[in-house]
Formats: C-alpha cells, structure tokens, sequence
C-alpha cells in the first residue's frame, strides 16, 4: 500500500461540511467519489479533522491509502483529483507519506483565521465567506480579550456539544492569537495545538460580544476559571471561520 | 422631479455586463426591476458607464428620477432597494441630488482595480474573482511597464470596439497606477479621467505580456506612440475587474 498526503481548499458554503453523512453533499464524499473516479476503489479518506456545515478551507489535510498497482506520481494525483472534484474543492499539493503518517493524530498545530465584516451593507463578493456583523467593535478590547485565551486552559466554557462524542479533555493550548483591522474588516488568527468542537467561533462571539461593550471582560475571565460552568453561548457563524493550516 | 444618486456593488459573475440588452441577466436591468416594484414607474437608470460581463463593482455610480409623490428618505430608498434587489448586487448609498447631476457626464475621475492570481492552483474562493494566470511576474517590470501608461496618452492602441458606437476622442489620462503585491496575488488600481471600452484590461494584458518576459518594453512604448497602428491583442479576462469607485 501507498499512503498520499493532501492539501485542500474548500468553499463551505455549499457543503454540509466535511464528515460524510447519509444523503448529503460533504468534502469528504466528494474526495472518495474523485478517487473512486480515479482508481475504481473504494478508499476512505482521512481529515485533520471536521469542518462543519458553510466553514471554509485553505489548508485542510488529509490522508488516504492506495495499492501501489494504481501507482501515479504526486503531480499526476494532483492533476486527476481537481479533473474529478467539482470547482468548489481543489487539491493545492499532494505528497506520498511515510505509512504511519496520519491526517489526524500526526497533526501538531492547527491555525484557523476568522474574518468579520461591520460595514453597514455587506458587499455581493463577501457573503457567505465572513460573518456580517454591522456593529462597533473596539480593536483593542478585541484584542485584550483575545489574549486572555492564549496559553493553555481548560476550554470547556468554549465547546459546543457534538452529540455523543465527549472529548477525553478540554485542555488546550492556543500559541497566539493574531488580530488585524482593515476599514470594515477584521481579520483574526487563531494557532494551538488543537480546538474543541466550534471553539474558535465560541472564543470569536465572547470576544466580540466584549469588544462592542455588550459584556465585561471579566464575563470571559470566568469562563476561562470555572470551565464549563457556564458555557458561552455566543457562537459566530460558520461562514467567516477558515482551516488554513495543518503542521505536522 | 428628484434625482437619486446610488452607489452600487455588484459580482459580475452572473451577469451579462451592466447594459440592458433583450433577454438578459443584466445589472441595469435588474435595478430598474426593483424601482418599479418599489414605485410601479418605469424608470430609466442611467450609471456611470457600463461594465463588461463578468465584471465588478464596488462602487458603480447611478442616477434615476423619481416622481416628488414617491417620495422617501434615502434611508428607506436604501432599505428597500436591497430588499427588492437579489444578494449578488448590493446598493451601499443613496442620496438626493441636483437635478443637473449626471452620473455619467458629471463624472470626474474613475478608479479601477485589476486582481491577477499566479498560484498553481486556484483556490475556491477566488474563482470568477480573479484573473487565474499561473506565470512567473517579474513585480518590478511590471511596475515600470505601468508607469508608461501615466499621463495623457491617445490610447487609441489600447481601446476594444463596440459595434459602431466609436469615440470621437481616444485621449484619455491616467492620474496614477498602484501596484501591489502580496505572495501569489498581484492588484493594479488605475485612477483616470475615464477609460475607454476594454482599456484597463489592455493595459494589464500587455503589461503583464512584458511583465513575463514575453514582450519588451519597448512594445508598449510603441504602442503608445503611433496610437492605434499595433493594437494590442492581449485582453486580460474580465473576472479580474473591480470598478472601484466613480468621483465627481
């Protein structure tokens, strides 16, 4: 067996996100079906992890293993999968992996950006790829707030519930958090070793519900203290969040 | 009689240009669709110009003339403009104007933008938003292939035809040409007195042509001095085009 590494990016928007589900349009389905097109196999393809339902991707990985008589170099995979994929999904690099290589429990940082627009009207060529939120957000409490989730905690107050799958442990470390303003845009990168399910949006709406005023900064401060006491319910939408890289 | 001025932003993706034409998907077209809904007047609207197919804007300038009997605020124009109007175009302002204002005639200077992709491959996001033109641009040739274009030149070389309608004068001036580039992405702002049909997109054809080494500079200088003897051949796609912004 051979086992290939892929680098893909996504428009969410019209993708019931990632993980393969009965009857509905997923990243992943539609990556099975091009290697199926390819190789007549069926083949599981392996994520970094889930993206949900409208999240983007500009660096999401994944693994897959092939016999070697359907052997093609790394350029001729490239070019056969974006041949087969819809123009929503392109491969941006494919590389044969060592066999222990995995998608998931190989991967050692994750950086997720998150793009917010307050302009009045959202322009035709942003929706569906930020979150409009017309509001007045102040950059620097943003960006206090934002530092208070750098290092590692216990993001329990931070994890939405993904049914019955219960994470082992909610501790994460977040390595930095970057945030940058432009006019009506605001621009945040979020790396750690990890995130938990929906973390970064949760972490984005207490943030900005803080930045325009709406909560102190102490409200996050003790979710951060007490996880999952009280769990913050701001979520931001799906639409503004990017996956754009996988470290191993 | 009162005279509204819009602002308007548009993705050109889904649309057969700005101009009217029987039994198409045009954005003039659909905006007098939603005046008439708003008043049940046939109303003409006249913009600044008309952009190509497949062209954008994010600040497309209109007027119209509406009856003092339906009469609203801007506000409400606004409001209920976005509301009758589909996502794909967006009115960002209203305001009154005088009655001697014209969007077309009164216009002062044009700004449009050029976005050209280099990557290998496209990501999603950017399809129908960019020119995607995998080559090797050599930043500074272009930049100097761009400042020949500055001043007032008879662009004669550099101007498409439209059917019969020809322009009594091909001199135009070009006030400044902005490039920037950020890792695979490249962005020219032209600022002008006005373009003549296709311009822009000849400008940044044949100095990307020279940009990539496959012209010398020398090609464009001609070009520019016998105007409209070589015309130039190469026309950047529309995808790439964003009218900026019409002052008055």
């Amino acid at each position: 067996m051979e086992r290939i590494k892929i680098v893909i990016a996504y428009d969410g928007s019209t993708y019931k996100g990632w993980q393969i589900q009965p009857g509905e349009r997923t990243v992943q389905d539609s990556l099975e079906s091009a290697i199926k097109k390819i190789t007549g196999a069926d083949v599981r393809v392996q994520g970094s992890g889930r993206t949900d339902t409208g999240v983007h991707a500009l660096g999401q990985v994944a693994h897959y293993e092939v016999s070697k008589e359907s052997r093609m170099d790394s350029g001729e995979w490239q070019r056969a999968l974006n041949v087969n994929l819809p123009k929503s999904i392109r491969i941006l690099s494919v590389e044969k992996a060592p066999l222990d290589f995995h998608a998931r429990f190989s991967a050692k940082a994750k950086t997720y950006r998150y793009e917010v627009d307050t302009s009045p009207v959202l322009v035709p060529h942003k929706v569906d790829r930020v979150w409009h939120h017309p509001s007045k957000i102040d950059g620097k409490v943003l960006k206090a707030a934002c530092q208070l989730y750098v290092g590692t905690h216990d993001f329990a107050s931070f994890a939405g519930n993904r049914g019955n799958s219960i994470p082992t442990s909610t501790e994460r470390t977040i390595f930095s958090i970057d945030v940058e303003s432009h006019q009506d845009t605001i621009s945040m990168s979020f790396s750690g070793n990890g995130f938990l399910y929906k973390m970064v949006r949760l972490l984005v709406g207490a943030a900005v519900r803080v930045a325009e005023g709406r909560e102190d900064i102490e409200w996050i401060k003790k979710m951060l203290q007490d996880p999952g006491k009280n769990k913050c319910q701001y979520c931001a939408k799906p639409d503004g969040l990017y996956l754009v890289e996988v470290s191993y």
